[in-house]
């Protein structure tokens, strides 16, 4: 990108913003578990939640808070989701962010909260308020405390996921991200923490925001199942002292969201494939998205990919059960880089032999032309391997 | 049920249907793979069909057909499923029912037929005519004709399935069913074939067969997906001399189509667990369908199921997930017979723990009260095992 340079930082990236992880005891497998994170000076906040029914407590506290336009610090904790846990859910998200603001010496009003792990339980109040004490001690704006607190929002993740850029003007915008289910909804919530020094206005931060989410996390699928829990959160305090262009604001979040969801995808639950599913030529972009997220979601699409099977039938069937504007006769699809079908006819058997081939990558294409349009969609998602299902199969009382 | 036995038969228990069964070359793998079964006198027909966009050729030949209210036989392929075959593929399926009218004896509009396999590939029509050739000239009324028809529709099945009542008037109805996957388009297409020797007009046979599958058929799940070649077929002959009343039609109906689709759930493509959903106090009958289905359908819970994890968030996440009434305060779930969420509040790792020991069972339950209204819907599916996507990820070039 123009003026811009990509780093692997997270949320201390950003001047004036510092964060800390401690090991609260939250999780039954220990590790850290809880972060605090704050900006030194007053900023603007942007989010986007969850559409479940059941959105979780700290979602209701934190998506009322975001609607001010202002906010200073977030505090998040894994290992419980703080979902499904009726008024006493509610009391525990608000005393949770509350606590937290008393240790960072900010407003209530200003402190954020977001929990991910298991639904259904609640939280162990003590220990998250003697870890929030101990991570208000130790905030610092460091690489260390970056890489931490990247580690400690994760679940069946596998590895930290941090994206940033560094802009030529003296600002800079950086995040994470934890996810390994598109949803997993009881071990996996999506949650994504977002930090820049820019001067942006509430309104601009969340204009920004809604066309890079759509673009990245809401491209993302690895099992089609939403969250009680999902969360992207962005915070700009303006220490850099530099206001971008919102050209250069949208592109700044759209290549952090960008890079965050792929990651996010990469680390998909038992995926042994990278896939990015294009689809073209659809009469309207929701049916292009419609058609992209049929083609992402099939378990029998995914199985075929887990055994790089270049079974074009399976994508024509989960074109064929959706909503869209389709006549087969002048659509064509392509798995591996391979043409398959033909505007309504096969290409045989070599043409299939050349898509295994092609298949048996890390990073596959399935792309499909339908011919009838001109509004395109990109998803990305995974397989379905049998190691997705001893990941979610495993019994613990 | 009153006045009726229930039997193991298929289509051949019905007096005056003949069927036979041949290995025609399609299915690479050898085997019984055509059959052709006829009525010796005139018959009312009835039938549903799969409402994917990319219906299979064979589809739109016979239910066109269907529409007139009456047809005497039916010539059945597996190994190939005839669909996404273009202008060649109709062709195909019409000189398919127009051989197997030519060598049974009867009128080309009074001949049906059904293909499933493999999406995308055009069937061997010198094979085809072949075959049934020789199965014209083996029809018979037998234990033998009707045991084996039920084997040579299959395909990803593991065992046939059979249904039959017997009523004490003197008239049966009974049947064969194949299928899977729910619907696993490639190579486990649902079909199902139901003959009566009842007297029964065209207009009762359709008015008692849509309760009777939505009962039933479309109360199956395994993987969520439809199909292109989904076709459920009822014969009535009246060889018989009998005409039972609505109620007892619809009775056998229910009966047999219900027998047929706890079949295909118990065969269900890497299946390792026999599952009823039942959700109750739901707002509307269709809310209670939507939420069943939800549940049945979301892979999470499937595999928690696999494990006899007693998850209940991630039942409690799938209702939240879908357009329904739900207020989670007045919800109540159940796992394999153990109360664990009450009217909004989690009942302890005790009943966590008798769950698991009830979910270690072969047949399962998940029960749900939402709570709001009178309304119920039952779905039957299977777990989410390692074996479905072994299944389902084969490469065969």
């Amino acid at each position: 990108m123009n003026g811009f340079e990509d780093l692997e930082q997270g949320v201390c990236a950003a001047a004036g913003f510092r964060a800390a992880a401690v090991e609260a005891g939250i999780k039954r497998s220990g590790g850290l578990d809880l972060v605090l994170a704050v900006s030194d000076r007053p900023a603007t906040v942007a989010g986007t939640f969850t559409t479940h029914r059941a959105a979780a407590a700290p979602v209701r506290v934190t998506r009322s808070r975001v609607a001010s336009g202002s906010a200073r610090g977030v505090v998040v904790n894994s290992g419980c989701a703080n979902a499904v846990t009726g008024a006493r859910g509610f009391q525990d998200a608000e005393d949770m962010a509350a606590a937290a603001a008393a240790q960072a010496g900010i407003e209530v009003a200003e402190m954020l909260v977001c929990s991910t792990g298991k639904i259904g339980s609640h939280l162990p109040m003590d220990k998250v308020a003697k870890g929030i004490a101990v991570a208000a001690s130790r905030l610092a704006n460091t690489p260390e405390a970056d890489e931490e607190v990247a580690r400690a929002i994760l679940t069946t993740d596998t590895r930290p996921k941090r994206a940033c850029v560094a802009h030529g003007r003296g600002w800079s915008l950086g995040g994470m991200a934890k996810g390994a289910g598109m949803i997993a909804p009881d071990m996996a919530t999506m949650l994504a923490f977002i930090t820049t020094d820019a001067v942006v206005a509430a309104e601009h931060l969340q204009a920004g925001l809604g066309p890079a989410v759509r673009a990245s996390f809401n491209a993302i699928t690895v099992d089609g199942e939403p969250s009680t829990n999902d969360t992207v959160l962005v915070f700009a305090n303006g220490a850099s002292g530099v206001a971008p262009s919102e050209a250069e604001l949208s592109s700044a979040l759209e290549n952090v969201c960008g890079r965050l969801a792929e990651a996010i995808v990469a680390d998909g639950e038992g995926a042994t494939k990278f896939v990015r599913v294009a689809v073209r030529g659809a009469w309207t972009p929701v049916e292009a998205r419609r058609a992209a997220r049929s083609i992402a979601e099939s378990p029998l699409v995914k199985c075929a990919l887990y055994g790089a099977d270049a079974n074009w039938g399976r994508i024509a069937a989960a074109l064929g059960k959706v909503d869209i504007t389709l006549d087969l006769d002048v659509a064509s699809i392509w798995m591996g880089g391979a043409l398959l079908f033909d505007r309504g006819r096969p290409t045989g058997d070599r043409a299939v032999e050349e898509a295994h081939t092609g298949l048996l990558a890390h990073e596959v294409e399935i792309s499909c032309d339908l011919g009838v349009g001109d509004a395109s969609a990109v998803m990305l998602t995974t397989d379905l391997s049998p190691g997705y299902v001893e990941v979610n199969a495993q019994y613990e009382p």
